[in-house]
């Protein structure tokens, strides 16, 4: 029976599909687990939209999950993760890990001068998540948030690079440079695609911290703990959808790195 | 009785705010008259999304606004217009007018070379719904489509100038200049925000054509028709809106040009 309890999936969420990093890694690190995905692409975007109606797609969004008797959810979006999920996790027993905790604890680990900045959605900066935890952590910590509103956009149209993508991260980025931040974290799950630009923006000197890996650390260390952890594997990942855009499978692919087999389109709350 | 009829107000939707600049035109066009405005800001952009959600989105906004009586609906929305119009017509039996069908008399009035550029979301392009119906008005005319995702999320942040917006126009925009065209069609409401770049993009020889001016003489020419006319004023302007977004009041003052009153959110579908 225990083993049964074990084989239930972990149930995966995002605003759309820059989540996929994330369950990208959970793949690579717990390849016996079995994964739900769940991208909400009929209202992406998450990031420019208000606390209440963020809350809403959430708790619809983890109840999707729970309907397919999950073992745990990830919040695999920042917007989530900072607006909502303390609240979710009132409402809701499943195990909830979000990806805010595993970014601030990279960045804690990195930074040698206590100089940490972030980028992120503009719900994500307002919420002040980052800021405020980062400062619990590290009492001495200066922050800097950026809201950088349309990488999400450039991203899931597959512009990834080039001119544009380039002035855009210098005009964003530029004064999180001349603060002397030696660690910045990429608070938006589609903003690893950048990294290659806001490396070459930034400087060597400064440690990007994509919290993909560190959130995969805790999600094993919380199966572990709870005793949920499957042995056997392989594991499969199945994905849903809300709405199927045009180019959906040519992004998840670049995303994912890997076929995802069927995706499948769901519709939620309405 | 028949003022009564006359006095109910008219319609107008759109996936967020662009659809205000048609408001804003009818507005002054009509000003004894009457308008209830929809935002669908929760679920906006529409011109990335499927057809089938358009189309759900699109039947939920005006039973929206027939639930409050309208006499006529404007689609003030170029996706819609393009994807959802006519299977809308057929369910619905009120006056309905989108945004297409006036930009296409607009632009065949215009050209002189009969070499016609239409810039839109991916959807409305998709859709083919502007390069068909230019063919039928004119048979001779060659059509040009380009899709430009980036412009409506740039709108939105309120970003429509400067040196990122020329670049990306330049990019958006050269091959429709190289082709000769003497007329641009602008097939998205957010883009007469961008009238001034595109105009120095293009040329002073291209006539850019905005839909909005003309749908307003046709929904003056429906409304007189049918003899709907409201003719005593002035008229009242009521906005409703899906979600309702931080920097919503200002981007909305910057589109109608006017102050609109306090705005309600409302909830569809879901």
């Amino acid at each position: 029976m225990v083993n049964n309890l074990n084989d239930r999936p972990i149930g995966v969420f995002d605003s759309g599909i820059g989540g996929l990093t994330v369950a990208a890694e959970l793949h690579k690190r717990l390849p016996a687990e079995n994964l739900i995905y769940l991208g909400d692409t009929a209202r992406v975007p998450y990031g420019t939209k208000s606390v209440a109606a963020v809350n809403r797609y959430a708790l619809e969004s983890a109840l999707f999950l729970l309907n397919r008797n999950v073992k745990m959810i990830v919040v695999a979006c920042n917007t989530v993760s900072a607006v909502a999920l303390p609240r979710l996790k009132m409402l809701l027993s499943v195990p909830m890990i979000g990806v805010v905790e595993p970014g601030v604890r990279a960045a804690v680990k990195s930074t040698k001068n206590d100089r940490i900045g972030v980028i992120a959605t503009p719900s994500t900066i307002a919420s002040k998540a980052y800021q405020t935890r980062l400062q619990e952590a590290l009492p001495n910590a200066t922050v800097f948030g950026r809201s950088c509103p349309l990488l999400v956009p450039m991203a899931e149209e597959g512009r990834v690079d080039g001119k544009i993508v380039s002035q855009l991260l210098e005009e964003y980025l530029k004064s999180l440079r001349k603060k002397g931040t030696d660690t910045l974290i990429l608070g938006c799950t589609h903003y690893p695609l950048f990294k290659k630009t806001i490396g070459e923006v930034m400087g060597d000197t400064v440690t990007l911290v994509d919290s993909a890996e560190t959130t995969a650390e805790q999600v094993e260390a919380t199966l572990l703990r709870e005793g949920l952890l499957r042995t056997h594997g392989p594991g499969m990942v199945k994905a849903y959808v809300t709405d199927m855009p045009r180019q959906f499978d040519k992004v998840a692919r670049r995303f994912f790195g890997a076929p995802l087999g069927k995706v499948e389109r769901v519709t939620l709350g309405d």
